[in-house]
């Protein structure tokens, strides 16, 4: 994402030093029993500098978010109409799982910590909201002027945001261990699946060519529930 | 919802009392300006009885989410096997409908309130996300053992939240103006649509007695795109 603006070309280290010390201390005294104070004092630096970089003490458990949230709206954006609606909110929602991929250990501390403090809790659901009406706001442009639009958009963009954090918490609450990118593709492809554009065309007749007179005969009882006809009908389409 | 327990059996006087002062003072001086104080002076009562009934000045603003929340607990507590659980989700979100189309005026006022005040907000996402989990919960359990049943149940659970809100929403936008349920159920038919079984239990046989060999051939290309096979498979089934 490093085309985005809102990005910094590099953290500065004061940032990076009050977040190390603002989690050493959540974690020793717990997030109540540490003032900003104590975080500055740890860190080095004064007062003037904490919030320079945060506007307030939740601000520092989740550092990353507003460049995050920078880089989804720049992302979405940047789409063109050649860009089926869907898939570019399920890879927008993958910025996402980079940033929490990125450091593992970090995320694993922040999400127990974000179970413990119900204020955390809150600011976390405000953030996870912004997200999500990122992408619906995206969706809602995609589909205006199509049928319930805004609702399809709501709707899918909500179920991305669901898929996505199964998947992502599914992983931290694993201790971050092994890769949670299959696992959100797995998960961002049910949404797919279910609400998006097959991703690839059916053949052409041409690639066929050989058998163009292939016909599939399916006699069915007229009263047949009809999941159980079109079962029968991918066995015999061998699509099943 | 009268079966549930946790449901009083009438409101009493003083938590009216003082949900009324409270709205009264905070279109009057803004939420931020009107202090607990404020509101017991107005409402005629000690500031005991205000703690009696809300923890905070945030819990005012909701008074019955905690109600309507036992109450789709229990709705969802007491459905059995036979209940589609997709159907069942939905039928649970129109209780929170049902709380907002109770009052209008009240809801529209609350909503605006909501609007203006960032830590409002906050509550109300939390109070959202509860009736998420409470219907997530329900369908994990109702899915438990099935492929992907977490993952689907999260989603599910979302969509229909999210289609709950577009609708309500929308309502709330109209000054509340008209029936919120006909736009809810459209909302939530979309949901069913897309996750449920069909609603309508396919007729039984006995019940087409008199044509008993009532078939369908159809007769279609192997390469065919499945949908349009599907699509012409109801056009003969008369079921489009």
């Amino acid at each position: 994402m490093s085309s985005s603006s809102a990005a910094p070309a590099a953290k500065p280290p004061i940032r990076d030093a009050l977040v190390a010390a603002a989690f050493r201390l959540f974690l020793e005294r717990g997030y109540e029993q540490t003032t900003v104070d104590d975080i500055v004092a740890l860190a080095g630096v004064g007062r003037r500098s904490f919030f320079r970089y945060f506007p307030s003490k939740e601000d520092v458990v989740f550092p990353d978010h507003e460049r995050c949230l920078a880089d989804m709206t720049a992302f979405l954006a940047a789409g063109g109409a050649e860009h089926e609606p869907v898939r570019r909110v399920c890879d927008a929602a993958r910025l996402v799982l980079r940033m929490y991929a990125e450091n593992p250990a970090f995320s694993v501390q922040r999400y127990r910590l974000t179970r413990r403090v119900p204020g955390l809790r809150a600011y976390e659901l405000s953030v996870v909201w912004r997200y999500e009406r990122a992408l619906a706001e995206y969706l809602r442009a995609r589909f205006a002027g199509r049928p319930d639009g805004t609702l399809r958009a709501d709707v899918i963009a909500a179920a991305v945001v669901a898929a996505h954090n199964n998947a992502l918490r599914s992983w931290l609450r694993s201790e971050g261990k092994g890769d949670p990118g299959a696992a959100v593709d797995h998960a961002l492809g049910y949404v797919q699946k279910t609400y998006g554009r097959p991703a690839q065309a059916p053949p052409a007749p041409a690639a066929r060519a050989g058998r163009p007179d292939d016909v599939v005969v399916l006699v069915s009882r007229r009263d047949a529930p009809l999941w159980r006809v079109v079962q029968e009908l991918e066995t015999a389409l061998g699509r099943a």
